[in-house]
């Protein structure tokens, strides 16, 4: 059984690092180029995919109950992560769901800036931190309306955090990076999906951020299962499970 | 023009960077895993294709005139860079061919360990090295069968160095890596093909080898076109043409 709450200051947490997501369905969706960049060495965005891409990864976020990144990402792109297509929030409204999915940050020391988009009021935002995440922070993020998740000393513990907004009714999760969180979630063994869309450019790069960074594995390399090849845009998309 | 000489001593060496290699068709050939990494951090070999492309890549390299690697690949892995086929080593010869493609080892400073395996006598072995290279390590490399040409001072000039194999008749140049090796060679523009196989596993690791690693491109990508995707062994090939 999972134990957590929300805490409303950092001496009432109650956690546990023994949860797992169960019911919980989470996919990668990521865009890389051909050498498995995510963009350059300057972490700046590199338009990597074209339209089809773009209205596909709306609806694979509409069809989402939260929309996940880490917090590089949140530093690196000040991303929305909200829906383009009012035509699908208006589904989502139709189908008795929040208009938007909501927003989860991994960020294990509270860096997400208080004027991050992605706190903004139009759908819920979880803010995944640890235990040593500072709570001055913490309470200025929450103030800046995050609902905040604490699991883990140092960084967050990712089962147990999934699992807590699995129990918030969250049964479907799309993490969009950054390479850090895809490893990191990867090596927990919480991915049950990945959707790689490959464009036809390079970036290269030793520094540049990849498809999945962190430690990297060395032996028991996570496999995959290659459900389907589909060319989109001028690039092609590669959809896998993870057995 | 190009001016050039197989130099005997350090002192006789007689080089141009102007040149560029004109004739030449260059195949950039590589295997990765779904986030793009050639290894591991620890550089060790992983197994990312199967049977099926083995057998396309040395089908590739029987097509080639040259395989190439740089010295890094050298140094982790120590390949042959020979065919497996003894059908396709007697198909070269009756066509009046070498039995085996020539190997080529990008090595600015000179770094080939003399027992390379890539130096033994079943091909011609060239070695480029840059002007940096010391004169001694240079001697041991030529005494144990590499063929040595100069090009570049610090790094080898990559353009001159395949414009001189160009000029020894190597029409169709394969390269095989490593990562550093491709970016360059990229950067040069002087890739005219590249098949990419994607292997179904996740190997992870900001410190990894990828396709294209060195410094990377921060604008001006290299376009690629994308010219055919088939699945092969339990992942997918990935062809592009460079325009």
């Amino acid at each position: 059984m999972i134990v957590w709450t929300l805490p409303t200051s950092a001496d009432r947490i109650v956690f546990s690092d023994r949860g797992e997501p169960k019911g919980m369905h989470v996919v990668v969706n990521a865009a890389v180029s051909a050498d498995g960049k995510l963009s350059s060495r300057r972490r700046t965005q590199v338009r990597i995919s074209g339209p089809d891409d773009f209205d596909r990864v709306d609806q694979l976020r509409a069809d989402s109950d939260a929309v996940m990144v880490g917090v590089g990402t949140v530093l690196a792109d000040d991303p929305h992560l909200t829906l383009d297509s009012v035509e699908r929030v208006d589904a989502r409204r139709a189908a008795g769901k929040p208009p938007r999915p909501a927003r989860v940050v991994a960020d294990s020391n509270a860096r997400t800036p208080a004027d991050a988009r992605v706190l903004d009021d139009v759908a819920t935002t979880y803010l995944l931190v640890s235990k040593s995440a500072p709570p001055t922070r913490v309470e200025a993020l929450r103030d800046a309306g995050a609902e905040v998740l604490v699991a883990g000393s140092g960084r967050v513990a990712l089962a147990t955090a999934l699992a807590a907004l699995d129990e918030r009714g969250l049964d479907r999760l799309m993490v969009e990076g950054g390479g850090e969180l895809i490893f990191s979630l990867f090596e927990a063994g919480l991915v049950d999906a990945l959707s790689v869309y490959v464009g036809s450019l390079v970036i290269g790069g030793a520094d540049a951020p990849t498809l999945a960074d962190g430690d990297g594995f060395v032996d028991d390399f996570p496999a995959l299962d290659l459900e389907s090849v589909e060319r989109l845009d001028d690039g092609v998309l590669l959809s896998y499970t993870v057995p």
